[in-house]
């Protein structure tokens, strides 16, 4: 008889707010495009990547090559790029070096999507090793809706960078349907599945003939049907699951699924350490050795702590029940109860050393984890950024290091546009054997957008628009963060998916007089001439590196002001680079033979020359487009059609130019202020001609 | 009736020291190896690369994309890059820059090639657009023997960086030997071809039945086999062809040549520029429109005037005739005079406007030939270097522009052992798809060394050497430039191809400190921190870059020293990357995952970044067996076996290791020189541990 049918759990998806393991998803019906075909090849190159460097040679005797372990993942710069999960974990426990993780359940709305991946942008800053997220079954998991399992797991892993495990559970379902999950799973670049049996339809779970019934099954399902592709985690009860007939049978069970083929536990939230050492010590006798990972719990308030009780059938100790009671109603004691209870059960965990990682159990909240893993010395915000754009987690985008710096703060979207690229330019832009941009979507211009409301938005930019200049003003309260009229700040513009950049700061002040001016800037940055690579501010890359750069200024700006600027620029022709381009495409430039200019790049210790950032004039004409729309799908909309705020922005749209300027001079003092200095100088009259034709 | 029957001239190779065309030669039995077969893609792909970018976009009123029209030829870096022989004299003769250009033919024995090959590199520095080499049917000249005629222009565009013209003629010849001819040298990455008719047999010419009379025929023949691959010289007769009825007759047939599909046309030789110009003129009557370059033979000698006079049937003028008779055994007076009449004529036929470029024959001299274009102005060495090392000129080598520093001593050794690839690398090291180095031949390990004999290797490397500290002292007096104790100058050592790099100068004291010391120095450079790309020692590249370079230090030494070294080396951990490798392949190193370390690298106004050079560990294997055997070749066995000066090289062949050191902390002051200090004082005793230890 099989210890499953005793189970009387709710399934998960009843209680979304609470999405532990205390009980397991049901089926559901979806269907993957056939297009979608398994691919033998990439399981291969998934195998040839596990091994070790291939041109490795020679014995090495004083090889370090595991030397570097830090979190950072630079493409092209650190021997965890090319790792699997469970490598990274492998060479993690070699070198002792304790990780975290955090587990997120698909939001219910859209704009609970949007806010889930602002949390994992903010949640990611911390390092955490890998995310996972649940199978939400009453979700529709498998779809292509932005709340479903899979797109919030495929956002996480494309546009946030994160390595994520996305939930799956088995019963109920096809083989064929599990199948077609795990192809377009694969294809969105997962490349780790936590395999859970999921939730009986009724009270009593039933096992089904023809179907699957443990988890178990679904772990050899995965590993016949994908290899070696997938990393696979399964769940383990450090209490038995409350099904099984005993801890000893339940363990029997766990064995088996790593038997199966399962690269590491996960295991269900506990109270108290002991519960985990025995746990781990009966595993061992069991005959498990992969990696268990402790399910963290912090307490974060009553109802979800009595929630938890009641789905998990797990007893809360007598003297945790003592201190909540009497504070129940009181949120904020709980929670600082909870990370207290949490410190301690961790630092307990930790110093076993039995524990290679700690997993949250977040409920798709921040405070309470980050203020634990803070507590623990865990949470390291590490100013240095692997690379000055934030790296996607996708599998075929791992060797990505070089990017037109027009969608320096629109990443999400370029990430989006290059999504059907076969392979991305490693080391040059100009060899990538893929210049074609995806479609701008109306859809996508808005959607990253739909956190701030409309009136938000108009309160911002504007609820009734008088001339180009109040335009001019809105770009100028952006920069400065001051109130604007209305005494709300600006916190974004059309151009910006990211807050400002630290290296912004830099140059505040001449931001400021140039957009003034009608200077309307989206994108900058300052020279760098060898800063360390450890800078806070203009940073990147592993330690003991150089980073520089030339500076860049990009805006839009009337005809007028192009046509001064084109008589000053005759005087910086071998100094500065340029692009302008109205709406229609007239494209003005100097650029030799439309050659890519780098204007970020490092230099590291025993590594070639990492140069991320480039002006690409073809990609630029991809941009042009995309940064013209948003005046009009971001801006312009917000007003009535045949409005005069709307007429502004349409004619700004109609008549300004996008220019972008590159200082190749990038060890001397930065000249485009000076170039646009010199442009305004010739527009004002005779009196300052002679000024704007010195030579710079 | 042919015109050319009435020829009698005897046939150019029983003259090979006037090789002018005067004649034209003979057939010459050669076969291809069926191997070499016809490809068409390559005919696509040359026409591909002869289109212009194929990313361009926008109308570009503000383009400059021809504007650097230097001779600088960076891969990656100079519009010529791409481009075929007739690209090229359009973009100088848009500009008005006059080119230069040189005749040289196959020598007859190996040493004389390997002068000639010596001669190429100092010519090659004053910066011809192209060379061209005759077909010399006694000579064998389609064949692989080092002097043939295919074999030196392949040395040309292949070692020396050279756009060559190949010659070849067609009478006595069936169709299938020139297609293979062809194929050969398009698989040898020529791309231009003479096409010339041959010498008659006998005194007088007779058409032969089913073969090729005329050179319009080879020019068609080219055309229908090989499409547009070739660019395609002829020749032109200023004062007609001897053979031709008339002036009139012969312009026609120069018409047929044209339309046949050659796209310039290079003329005999002349003594007044009125000759060129009524050429000119009766070429533009006839409708022929393609560039017409004056031969310009500069009188070097009264035995070669003599010798042409017979030849070519043109007549000196009396003039010259009056001169240099009375002066005939005055080589210099003569010599002298030949300069001053060939430029007084080059400055007629350049101030004429008619003339886009010079074509020199040479004879295979160079001084009458330089003196002239010195005088011109024409001769300009340009201290840019395009990249830090000498870049191929074939085809297939265009793009390549990052290359291993061990072979920087010994660049043609490098072309040579990556021949085979199928595509180099161009941006970055570790994306070459070609990792396979061809194998080490005791043939090539010689060939370059041979025009220095036995007798002066022993002069300067010991007649006999009585310890290992002699061999240090062979390194000193090379690094010194002092003679040894016999007198002599060191100019070379196994390790050089080339002269000592102008840089190396920067370090000599430090570089003879250590190698008295027995660290024997065969490959080092400076750290440079941004010097300009105008630089005259360190820089290369365009105009307005910078140029950076990590210190290296590549040396032979003891195993005792090694042992002392690694000890010192782990206090410079995180600053120097090192590869440690003894004759059996031994390899200790802290390169991370055996990653290339880029050394040399540049940053120009508007391109990507260039990383010419590399620390690569994989090809360091390769160096290594190289940088030994060199030992055993090029000096053990200058001794006799059992010789004890034998056995001193053999000794340290057997037992010293080959040392790479980086400094990647290129903004500081280079410590490897410490770091060999250091070790040294480990080495002299406890005193000194102390300081040994100190940290860096």
């Amino acid at each position: 008889m099989d210890h499953r049918k005793a189970r009387v759990l709710p399934a998960r998806h009843r209680c979304p707010s609470l999405e532990v393991w205390a009980s397991e998803a049901g089926t559901v019906g979806f269907s993957v495009p056939p297009s979608i075909s398994r691919n033998p090849a990439m399981v291969n190159e998934a195998r040839g990547l596990s091994g070790s460097h291939p041109r490795s040679e020679g014995s090495g005797s004083g090889s370090e090559s595991s030397r570097d372990n830090s979190r950072c993942s630079t493409p092209g710069l650190d021997p965890e790029r090319h790792e699997r999960l469970r490598e990274k974990m492998r060479r993690r426990m070699e070198s002792g070096d304790k990780w975290f993780s955090l587990e997120f359940f698909p939001p219910r709305t859209v704009e609970g999507a949007v806010n889930l991946i602002s949390r994992f942008d903010r949640m990611a800053a911390g390092g955490p090793l890998f995310i996972d997220v649940t199978w939400h079954p009453a979700g529709d998991p498998g779809s292509d809706k932005e709340t479903s399992s899979m797109m919030i797991a495929s956002t996480a892993v494309n546009y946030c960078g994160l390595e994520t495990i996305l939930h799956m559970t088995c019963c109920r379902q096809r083989p064929e349907e599990i199948t077609r999950h795990l192809h377009k799973a694969k294809q969105l670049g997962l490349k780790n599945i936590l395999a859970l049996r999921g939730d009986p339809l009724g009270e009593e779970w039933e096992a089904e003939e023809g179907g699957f019934n443990h988890a178990a099954d679904l772990v050899k399902h995965i590993r016949s049907e994908f290899g070696d592709y997938f990393d696979v985690c399964v769940a383990g009860y450090p209490k038995g699951h409350p099904e099984a007939e005993s801890f000893k049978e339940d363990l029997r069970h766990l064995k088996e699924k790593v038997s199966a083929g399962a690269d590491f536990i996960i295991t269900q939230l506990f109270f108290e350490a002991a519960t985990f050492f025995r746990f781990v010590e009966a595993c061992t006798a069991e005959g498990i050795t992969c990696p268990i990972l402790p399910g963290i719990f912090p307490i974060q308030g009553y109802p979800s702590l009595r929630q938890l009780v009641k789905l998990s059938k797990l007893e809360v100790p007598q003297e945790i029940k003592d201190v909540v009671e009497p504070i129940k109603d009181n949120d904020a004691a709980i929670r600082n109860y909870g990370i207290e209870l949490a410190v301690s059960l961790c630092q307990e965990l930790l110093a076993s050393g039995l524990v290679p990682g700690l997993h949250f159990y977040t409920l798709n909240r921040e405070v309470a984890t980050i203020e634990v893993l803070k507590r623990l010395g865990m949470w390291t915000e590490d100013p240095r950024r692997p690379l000055p754009w934030a790296v996607s987690a996708h599998p075929k985008r791992r060797e990505e290091d070089v990017r037109p710096i027009f969608w320096a703060s629109r990443p999400k979207s370029y990430i989006y546009r290059t999504q059907d690229w076969d392979e991305f330019p490693n080391g040059r832009w100009g060899n990538s054997s893929s210049p074609a941009f995806g479609e701008l979507k109306d859809y996508y211009l808005f959607y990253l957008k739909s956190k701030s409301p409309r009136e938000e938005l108009l309160r911002m930019w504007g609820a009734e628009l008088t001339s180009e200049e109040s335009v001019f003003q809105v770009f100028e309260h952006y920069l400065s963060g001051e109130p604007n009229q209305q005494g709300c700040r600006v916190t974004c513009l059309p151009w910006n998916d990211e807050p400002l950049a630290a290296e912004t700061g830099l140059m505040r002040e001449e931001l400021l007089r140039v957009n003034r001016l009608g200077v309307l800037t989206i994108n900058s940055q300052p020279n760098v001439n060898g800063k360390p690579s450890s800078d806070p501010i203009v940073g990147w890359g592993p330690a003991g590196g150089y980073v520089f750069q030339k500076a860049y200024l990009e805006f839009f700006t009337s005809r007028e002001t192009v046509e001064a600027l084109l008589k000053v620029l005759k005087k910086y022709e071998l100094r500065v680079n340029y692009h302008i381009v109205d709406v229609k495409g007239q494209n003005i430039t100097n650029a030799p033979e439309l050659q890519p200019n780098a204007v970020t790049w490092g230099i590291f210790p025993g590594r070639e020359i990492i140069q991320p950032t480039v002006v690409d004039p073809v990609s630029f004409m991809f941009w042009k487009d995309e940064a013209f729309a948003l005046w009009i799908e971001q801006w312009a909309k917000l007003y009535e059609e045949e409005s005069p705020s709307r007429m502004i922005i349409q004619y700004i749209h109609d008549n300004y130019f996008l220019v972008n300027l590159v200082d190749n001079e990038f060890p001397q003092d930065n000249c485009l202020w000076q170039v646009v200095e010199d442009t305004f100088a010739l527009l004002n009259g005779p009196a300052q001609k002679e000024r704007g034709t010195e030579d710079p």
